[in-house]
């Protein structure tokens, strides 16, 4: 099977997917798009938002379902589907997390952008920060039932965009968090995909 | 086991779990919280987000989440992880069109939202509109694959209080997505749920 992703040359939605590819395994094109060139690519894609990934020629977009999808193949989606749906939660948390700080850098108005810069470092980004530490303490230093799951790679692969658009460690007195950052990173695949991958704006 | 569904008194996130629930036949509490109990009753859930759903007294929330763990037992989920995939990404494709609608709604500058109103009506709701037509029609009638799953519930169970709040009849020249809702609504169990559901403002 050939498998061809096309995204920003950026890590953000991205990266979950470069993370489980190469956690499978699974040799894959990895096709970056330059910001220039986006306005000629926009129209001829389905929803006209990247990431799209194409498996043997299928053209896929949605990277949440993709990865979810890839990690069923990794077995990182769950034992039943109890714990499935526990790491979807989880996974869908981030979702809405990751929309209030797009949703701040996307804001045309400046006036309303400046006030939604304060909302989220004085009250989002503390509010969900300190409940997804609480969960990895909870669940033994993982986000569902204390083990590895997509929802690990997930947040992790996701996590070095939030910080660049924030501007701010949002890892900062989140002890559990930096611990499952470092054991994620160190998952054999995943290691050698980041000592390979190319260097981007948005990695610290 | 027991089920307890907390939303507001509206159809929006909460329909498609309470079409799902009906459809299993399940016996659940709907809870419905007024707007004025709504600042006392944030605080105390999980993301302060509604719906959530209670089973045997474990707290989840995300609906789409729990839509998707409803339908495994329902059957309404794919046959086989690809076709899981593919009613996963029609489903974040109607998330993302919801989103346009709300962002619209929520949009507390009063300029840009009447700016987000022109955009949503001339551009945003054809494009996808056209798209969930054209999918419905290369699938024999139904989202995925020419037959029923929890995409097509979904869609429906939500679509009254879209088109509520864009204020625009969302199916007019759509024949196939309107035949879709027919055969939605005529399912026994979604019927029976229709009948006796309360009346809300979202419901045309």
């Amino acid at each position: 099977m050939t498998y061809k992703l096309t995204y920003f040359n950026f890590t953000a939605l991205g990266e979950p997917i470069r993370f489980l590819l190469s956690y499978l395994d699974i040799d894959f094109e990895d096709n970056r798009i330059e910001v220039e060139q986006w306005p000629s690519v926009k129209p001829t894609i389905p929803y006209g938002k990247l990431p799209l990934l194409e498996i043997d020629g299928k053209v896929l977009n949605q990277s949440t379902a993709i990865c979810r999808y890839l990690a069923k193949k990794a077995n990182l989606a769950g034992s039943d589907d109890f714990e499935s749906l526990l790491i979807d939660i989880a996974v869908d948390n981030f979702q809405d997390f990751r929309l209030n700080i797009i949703s701040y850098w996307y804001e045309s108005n400046e006036e309303s952008k400046a006030a939604k810069y304060v909302k989220l470092v004085d009250e989002t980004i503390p509010y969900y920060m300190e409940r997804f530490e609480n969960i990895v303490v909870e669940n033994n230093g993982y986000f569902v039932n204390g083990k590895l799951s997509w929802a690990d790679l997930f947040f992790i692969g996701i996590l070095d965009y939030l910080k660049f658009r924030a501007e701010i460690d949002l890892l900062n007195d989140r002890p559990n968090l930096q611990a499952l950052r470092e054991k994620v990173l160190a998952v054999p695949k995943i290691k050698s995909w980041i000592e390979k991958r190319p260097s981007t704006v948005d990695i610290a």
